[in-house]
């Protein structure tokens, strides 16, 4: 049964197809922290990483961030690797350098062939969303264009024109990850998450944030979200449960889902 | 964490006020078929049990049944009984009594203090509902008013409105099973039991049923479902889902939704 729509690498559905995809984040301080990590979740299989590079504190030297994305890369076991800066306006942490800087080190990153994804928000300044745009064309790497609210749920319709933006800017998978004030809020997630589907072409990751909306992580791709973040060792965002429970939840849904 | 609207008998909430319900179907077609389902069903110890009296060949003899009643009684181990005719107009099987014999026999049953709940479609008629209604108030039974439609989902609006009408019409319980055509009729069924309980005072019932419905019987109770049916031995409608599974999801649940 395909649900979601399947994410790539090298033309190979990620997961060889198998959903949803589980995302653990690694959010180490330093090399030590991030590759400890690291190893503790490639144990666990899942079928994404990813590198949240803005809880490094070697972000500001590109040559420091290069050398630990391929020695992520090497330790990674074949598991398909996310780039990702989150800024502090979408929920990341504060780091020293600036924007022009970000897309230096994504550049230096995205083309040393460590990683297959690199994570831009639709809110970055256009010319940094576009410079990052042809950075993947060029260095055949996949550009998840994000969008978060950590406030609150825009309506279905809202969330639904944000896809199509990520799609119209030239992404090639569309993440929205929003905090519902109630448990309306996790529908609507569902709703958008159903009717994106119909309205563009890329896979779509979409996630209610919080305790609420821990109910989306466990059940949103049958909705049509291709990944679901899931916790290794340490959660990059509230709601995320441990990969051991989504497993569990993931195992007893196939089986019921089964027509 | 209290979702729910709890079910209660002699005051006090079935479950310990744990939730959500799970409810396992008894569907022998014989004395002996019924009564080795309920031994291998109280072991596993569900919240509750409907003796669907339907699926009983012996359901033209009251005689017979107010007997199998009070056996199922003294070997559920203090588990709470309901005890329901399913209609065929609503899903259940063919039975060679009259609507007039139905009502004489939930009336020998209710009186004989073997059941907690009596299960009464809202579509029957004004009459044999209003008599139901009766029969719980003066022996303590708790009246399930419910409706089933295993074509399709109505609008969130309607299922609202068969709520009220319940609760007007003099129910304990509000349940509604429904039928998706689609993914988005699961999160429609989610949506009215939301509302629902801001439109009622009674504990609400409801699920999506088959393949994709299975979804509501294991997260529905996050809004507001206060009881999920699951199989025990034999499933009683389609996309229960085993006890066993709905303990492991709800087991991720509870943990993923303390706050």
């Amino acid at each position: 049964m395909a649900f979601t729509r399947p994410l790539e690498v090298n033309g190979k559905p990620v997961g060889g197809g198998g959903e949803p995809l589980v995302c653990a984040p690694l959010v180490g301080r330093d090399e030590g922290a991030v590759l400890g990590e690291l190893d503790a979740i490639v144990a666990k299989r899942p079928d994404l990483l990813e590198w949240r590079v803005d809880f490094f504190s070697g972000i500001a030297d590109s040559g420091r961030v290069v050398e630990l994305a391929r020695e992520i890369r090497k330790r990674a076991g074949g598991i398909p690797i996310i780039f990702t800066r989150r800024s502090i306006r979408e929920g990341g942490e504060t780091i020293g350098i600036s924007e022009d800087e970000v897309l230096a080190m994504y550049q230096a990153v995205a083309r040393s062939g460590a990683v297959d994804f690199i994570d831009c928000e639709l809110s970055s300044e256009p010319r940094h969303f576009a410079a990052a745009v042809e950075l993947a064309r060029e260095t055949g790497t996949k550009l998840i264009a994000s969008f978060h609210n950590f406030q609150k749920t825009p309506s279905a319709e809202e969330i639904v024109a944000t896809f199509v933006s990520m799609e119209k800017a030239g992404a090639d998978v569309a993440k929205v990850a929003v905090m519902p004030q109630g448990l309306e809020d996790v529908l609507t997630v569902l709703q958008a998450t159903l009717q994106g589907q119909k309205a563009i072409s890329l896979p779509i990751i979409s996630m209610s944030m919080g305790t609420y909306g821990s109910l989306s992580r466990l059940f949103g791709w049958v909705f049509g979200s291709s990944v679901s973040f899931a916790v290794g060792q340490k959660a990059s965002a509230p709601g995320q449960v441990p990969i051991e429970d989504l497993r569990k939840v993931l195992e007893v849904l196939q089986r019921s889902l089964k027509p």
